[in-house]
């Protein structure tokens, strides 16, 4: 929050990839070190290696127990195609660093405009097109044609107004999740408000009375809704900045699964965005689950420091590698970069993570460069 | 716990509703904030509002992408539907608190007899019908033909004894989850006891040593008893109740899942029952997931603070809006009810509380009155 | 820690049934006392019981609502049934803590050998025949033949060395989940190198900088390959014992479930270990979840003082009887063994621990001996 602090999605995309060292004619930091970390290139400098990849002979010489010849021979073709298939997506993945592979990119901040001292947002609510992993197009909702709509941020004691135009052939309604908004802004289908019905416009309008990482998402027929799209990160920063932990860098995790598949916000492995940071920076990594099921989040190498759920403080912040985030909930964590290289970075429900055909959704990494 | 605590469940239900301005002659409060609220009766009061329903043929000249004039005209339709069935299910919600919905009633306190100055309470296991939603009854097995069974509550240092007569057509036993026994009245079949025979009565007696939220439920075939209703709350007061929150008003919500559906205290949306309260009360809302799967509770417009696990206070207690309830553990909550309005409260797995169909399972409402 | 502390894992098999009393001329205690809670040998002695088992007939002249006389007979089967097989799981637990019911045991110490003041430890990548519950033997995949892998355990500031042979028909790698190591040994398949190929070797050397519960595991196909066995635990004591809690026996708990059914220790109910412990003592409880769900470990009787997770001490302690464990996760418990008897200890998913063939899967008991 102090002046060296500079949130990655306040940025440009290509002002983040140029300092990722992602682009431009300088050899890239961070493209090296992943290059470097990937044996694609060459292989990792382990003192204490014994590798050698024995002859399909030699593999047949010492079968798996029970495994016959033949059955040996079929079985390393099996670990071709599974090292082949894991192979591909940690390529496909750094590959995506420098391009993307899939079209159309959420989770962008978006400016208000100021009217009468009011920040202001104008969204749309659209069924659009999303490629959530590299060729596979899903028809989602979305806000501002992406996925998670746009990052609103603005600071405790802001007054706000968020206006919709609802687009789809079905109704809908937008939930603050966390925030404390009157009632009548509170977005409950016929709890609150009648629904914005198919063609028909909307405004919310409020003060943000309490800071921290929310959420706002269709609150009407929202199972298939959220799911399929209508979701996004609302942060709040608060007006006292002395209380919230200093930060160097700041990411933003929209978590969701189900019917767009397991995504972090809105790609699967191995289009997720990697976290690219400087050894010894401070990383805030904000959670928001926007799914229907936890997600045990485990980073390779380095802990998490959770010191705030739901955007209150934790009188007693605790230390993890693995954070499991609930459906709903929002949790903020400090990183620590102290351990260069490419650390893996995904849900421990190895089921959203990991295949036969590789790794897959909720998979991303952390890159500390020196 | 002082004086002027009193639980709404030590009520009568009459009392309930009255004090909550649902029944009598007078102009109900919580009842016409709720219709208020409800755009039923009159449109939420909100300047920033631009709501126009706009006519069929209006969706129709500005189609979602891709939809052809027929599929938009069908898609309107679908929106109706969406929209009719969604407005039923809020709508369905409000009356039933004012005249149930379902027949039937758990979760209700019930006073013991003292002999010898044990507190002693006589429970029946049955298998009835129960109907979990309006018109779905399922066969259940109950203790005293409720789901839940009846509040069991008593204070720290108190003996107890709870007698069973089971009348289903197969065993069962009965376990104090959380309460410290002695290991014979522990309630595991064929590990601390026999179970208890169709037909046959069996007394459970024993010296409360831990207050808490604790639950009571059958630990034999217990996948399939206690998914069946056969599960209540035993609340432990503490003796010293200077360690203990203050509270003005008390909540107790047993979760369900599985084989009879998603149920609060025995009934789905839209038969659960609001929790009415007034403004700047502190609300003590107790958790106890009966259920085999995890519950992240969300409260709109209020935190909760989470002071107590499992009957054990927190040296940190903490806030969130939204609390995952695991099987089996019990949560104390204060809500600051600062926010008039009716607020959803819902699980945040948004598959146990909404479909097209509407809001369903795990949903209630906090309705705060001034 | 200190000189009285003997964690039972460091123990063999036989001196560990010795000290609980399972094996011997002697009266063996545990197994008495079992025995004693157990009615197979002699009832449950309980003031309070008022136990009969009435005549099939007196069931039938008291039917369930609704039951018939005809479905009562048929139901008294189901009764008897139900009966039978919760009994016989009871049965089989209590014996197979005499004389194990299935063949191999896993999650035992394996001593390091000392090279130029390394650590060094060897192991095997196998396929292998697994019984995890009596009768059911299933394709594997194992360290050292035996699931969970050999336990690791070693100081804070030690240097290891881990070397693999990979047995197996696919490739795999070894991830040191929890541990700080360089990157270059994180163990992700094509991130940080390629994998070990069938019939190729692997070495991994690191200095240990952070103490804690942790694990080892596949991280190459590890949806599959953690799933079927590819997993151990990893203890990393503290250079300095004195911020760690004193205890006076140990258990670790590997949690698994999916592919190979539900297991601790690479066993489901009732061939899982009981906890056999003296009154009195503190029994220190680490918790590793190596499988795909949550599990909510209850314990009946007393509650777990939770004071780490993945291996970091907890700023604020806090009590439960109910322990959710997320994939991936780790914590370090503490129960106080204050109260006698045999204590059923079992995830609270009870999909997970019983069914109406009785008791299953993540299931175990607490014996407090006196």
């Amino acid at each position: 929050m102090d002046e060296t602090v500079i949130g990655d999605h306040r940025l440009g995309r290509r002002t983040f990839l140029k300092r990722a060292g992602l682009v431009g004619a300088a050899i890239p930091m961070a493209g090296g070190l992943i290059a470097a970390a990937c044996n694609d290139d060459k292989p990792a400098a382990s003192k204490s290696v014994d590798y050698r990849t024995p002859e399909p002979g030699a593999a047949t010489a010492k079968p798996a127990t029970g495994a016959s010849p033949a059955a040996s021979a079929t079985a390393v073709s099996v670990a071709d195609q599974i090292d082949n298939d894991h192979k591909k997506a940690i390529t496909d993945f750094l590959a995506n660093q420098k391009t993307p592979l899939t079209k159309g990119k959420g989770n962008l901040p978006l400016e208000p405009t100021i009217e009468n001292g009011v920040k202001v947002w104008n969204l749309t609510v659209d069924e659009i097109d999303w490629e959530t992993v590299p060729g596979k197009v899903e028809k989602v909702r979305a806000y501002n044609k992406a996925v998670p709509g746009p990052i609103l941020r603005a600071t405790e004691g802001d007054r706000v107004k968020v206006n919709f135009k609802n687009n789809l052939t079905e109704s809908t309604t937008v939930h603050w999740h966390g925030i404390t908004v009157p009632n009548s802004q509170d977005g409950v289908g016929f709890l609150t408000q009648d629904p914005i019905r198919p063609g028909a416009s909307w405004s919310y309008e409020f003060t943000l009375r309490n800071s921290g990482s929310h959420m706002y998402h269709s609150h009407h027929n929202s199972m298939d809704q959220v799911n399929r799209g209508l979701l996004g990160a609302f942060i709040v920063d608060p007006k006292d900045k002395a209380s919230y932990p200093k930060y160097d860098r700041e990411f933003i995790m929209v978590l969701n699964d189900s019917l767009l598949g397991f995504t972090i916000n809105g790609k699967g492995f191995p289009a997720t965005d990697a976290l690219v940071v400087k050894k010894g920076e401070r990383v805030l990594v904000r959670w928001l689950n926007e799914g229907m099921m936890n997600h045990p989040m485990h980073l390779h190498g380095m802990p998490m420091q959770v010191f705030a759920q739901d955007g209150y403080l934790l009188a007693s912040p605790y230390k993890c590698d693995t954070l499991d985030v609930p459906p709903g909930n929002r949790f903020d964590t400090i990183i620590e970069a102290t351990e260069p290289g490419a650390w893996a970075f995904h849900c421990h429900i190895l089921s959203h993570a990991e295949s036969p055909a590789g790794l897959f959704g909720l998979v991303t990494a952390l890159v500390v460069t020196e």
